[in-house]
């Protein structure tokens, strides 16, 4: 029964993340599903990326969080749209929740819309929201062994950001082993490595990003 | 159905949890359920504990992962037992996880017991393993906005450590954030402020622990 349960569920999110991803094509909206650990840096990068592309793309985000609207607060002063889903002790965002934020958010077409999950390496990974680009973004402080140990999430990734670089001089970081780990699961994603304090790798990120939008 | 199934679940896990209570009580068995995100310290903390106690204390640890081994092989490289559980992509360990994994153990009397979770912030800690003591352990790159995120995590835990104090210089850190977060939850929870880079804070963290040892 435990089975069946579960089968229905990853059935019924499969069938409303496909209307998302209907709607996404029909309205040319570009939508990312950023995952990371908590602390990562997932509201930094998608702040540095609205300040670098709001005046030229539409934007929309919407913030996925257990408990809280702090990361909401800070996307609504750069005057983004953005919608908070609280989960209320739920360990990820599923199609549904997305499809009934993304009404409130009425973005304008060819829209960029960053989803940002619920902080966890594990859980969000398994569930289909109907975007267009999978994010996972690491960071130094956690280690580069996360590749080896989060196989799932880094399988999944159409891109990895490694952030807060600025950090590698006090940090036993090994990118070798942290590429390795990336290239045995997922050999053609590119990785940007970026530092959100610095500004350094930004750029090729926002390029990246451009690159990717509906025409 | 699908509340029902949940329901059997835990009420299959507390019934294991229960037991597992029971046997740490009469071996005289201190086990410490060790949460905290992926990268925060959690095999950094329990390998400066073996350290300091393996001469004084029995030592067990169980190490939860999705896959890979690398933190056992550390723990084994000390000489205490250890026994890896990989969860297969399963967020979380569970009381039956525990129940077979401290059999291989064979823990004498009086030991301490270090059961690593799965680094993921949320999941674990609805799950009681029949623990004695709940370590949640944050770190000082992830932010101090966890507490007021993570509610359950640092609403349940009965020690919170802060690990990576060392990197405080680097980054925008706002203690009397992540201090009030905790209050709000859990106001008498002790919190350490360590770094295992540096040694800073170990004794402090270590003195406790001894007192909570099965005398």
């Amino acid at each position: 029964m435990e089975i069946k349960v579960m089968k229905n569920i990853m059935y019924a999110n499969e069938k409303t993340a496909n209307e998302n991803r209907e709607f996404f094509k029909q309205n040319h909206i570009t939508a990312f599903n950023i995952m990371a650990s908590p602390g990562a840096g997932k509201t930094s990068v998608i702040l540095k990326i609205i300040e670098a592309l709001k005046d030229i793309a539409g934007i929309g985000v919407i913030e996925g969080d257990i408990a809280s609207s702090i990361d909401a607060e800070k996307i609504e002063k750069t005057g983004v749209p953005v919608v908070q889903i609280n989960t209320s002790g739920g360990c990820h965002l599923d199609a549904n929740m997305i499809k009934l934020a993304v009404r409130d958010l009425k973005l304008r077409e060819n829209s960029l819309l960053f989803i940002e999950n619920v902080g966890n390496l594990v859980c969000p990974s398994a569930f289909d929201l109907g975007e267009s680009i999978k994010m996972v973004i690491a960071s130094v402080p956690e280690g580069h062994d996360k590749p080896h140990k989060y196989i799932s999430m880094f399988e999944a990734a159409d891109i990895v950001v490694l952030n807060k670089t600025d950090l590698l001089p006090y940090i036993d970081f090994d990118k070798d082993s942290f590429y390795k780990g990336i290239c045995l699961l997922n050999d053609n994603v590119p990785v940007f490595e970026i530092s959100c304090r610095t500004q350094d790798g930004i750029k090729a990120l926002l390029n990246w990003i451009g690159d990717k939008m509906f025409k």
